[in-house]
């Protein structure tokens, strides 16, 4: 595996050049892993003769590559074993701003935009180890008490990793930032922040009485926020595997 | 105009056939519609000399054109004078469902994908209409109290329009669904919900005391989804457009 620090930057190329509003962007990894690892939704696109594809799902991170999984059947896994060109993004809409012109309209958010070769993950331990953090990475230490893995189970699903050769992050966090000139018109101007927060655990109607959530899920904690809750869990899920 | 009937279900082809786990997909554009609207975040996949991008921003819908905007300087849309394919995604993340085997962890969320043909706004009465409803869809009559854009900014602003040719939407939206033999594993299983709400409104040090947030602003309150917050925008801007 090469260690790569987390302090050095990506490189920029003409692919991850943050271009729009260049000052909001940044190439450092530290930035790019705390947006990654701030979610567990991202978006994945691809292209299949011509056509582009822009593909929800779950994501995870292993120091410098990214994974991702679905059955065997998906549309996007057939066409990847040669590896393919891809580009999976993480957005986090943080506030919505508004201003006193249209124009200075924006919004707080972090995004991060990573580019690689995803490539389906063959290696059987490699795939067992990614099959086993995919619930672990979330839920620490989860996969010891569950049912195990049957082998038509690991043959269902296709794990995809796409180590990182560039990526930018995008960041907004402030407040209005309206034209000097606008500042007396007489209309009310601010930010509207939003935050994904955890609700109320629902547990199965099967579970027995007394069978209580256990503390490793204490992370998912009613009214937290689920950004904050996947950094925690990373980390621990870091500490496990190092 | 074209006038579709919302109750009226896309054309499927093999580029939205929902293949996985297909049961959980629809084509019907009701459902795909409130999929979209209900979020202000979405993400674009394009192909720029057979590099995938994927690119998030912000979006709405008028019938079945979907705009977004930015600004004239963006790698993105320097390349779409001809009009070039893409696919925009809407995604929301409900819930975070653990279940008593690996294999059947999930996610409760709805997305929606859209493809067609992505081409830059360039008709003057469509893109001021555009200027004005990039405002106005979310934050209803604002335009009216801003400071008007100037010739420069419209000029600055690439509005980019997509009619939506194929469509569909995908929906997991319930508890558990281990496997029968399962049930009496002796692990908590359940979901833990998810939501983005609005928090307390952030003003802007600048604004007078005594100008009061307007009531037209009252769809955002704090502790509200923001996804209903943009259900009911929509449906108020729908209102004024008609």
């Amino acid at each position: 595996m090469t260690v790569t620090s987390p302090s050095t930057a990506y490189p920029v190329s003409p692919r991850n050049r943050v271009k729009r509003v260049h000052e909001r962007g940044s190439y450092d990894r530290t930035s790019v892993h705390a947006i990654l690892d701030a979610a567990m939704l991202c978006h994945v696109s691809y292209v299949l003769d011509g056509q582009p594809y822009c593909t929800p799902t779950l994501h995870w991170r292993e120091g410098e590559t990214l994974y991702w999984h679905g059955s065997s059947a998906s549309r996007m896994l057939r066409h990847l074993t040669q590896g393919v060109a891809a580009c999976l993004t993480v957005s986090h809409l943080d506030g919505l701003v508004l201003a006193r012109s249209g124009f200075n309209h924006s919004a707080n958010y972090r995004s991060a935009m990573c580019f690689g070769t995803a490539r389906i993950v063959e290696d059987p331990a490699e795939k067992a180890e990614a099959l086993r953090a995919v619930v672990d990475r979330f839920y620490p230490e989860r996969t010891a008490s569950l049912r195990p893995i049957t082998p038509q189970e690991a043959k269902a699903t296709t794990v995809i990793g796409m180590r990182i050769e560039e990526a930018s992050a995008k960041v907004r966090a402030k407040g209005v930032a309206d034209d000097p000139e606008d500042i007396g018109h007489p209309v009310w101007a601010g930010v509207l922040p939003v935050r994904t927060l955890i609700g109320a655990a629902q547990p199965c109607p099967h579970v027995p009485e007394g069978l209580a959530r256990p503390e490793m899920l204490a992370a998912y904690a009613e009214g937290r926020a689920l950004d904050e809750a996947l950094l925690e869990t990373q980390r621990r899920y870091e500490e496990a595997v190092s």
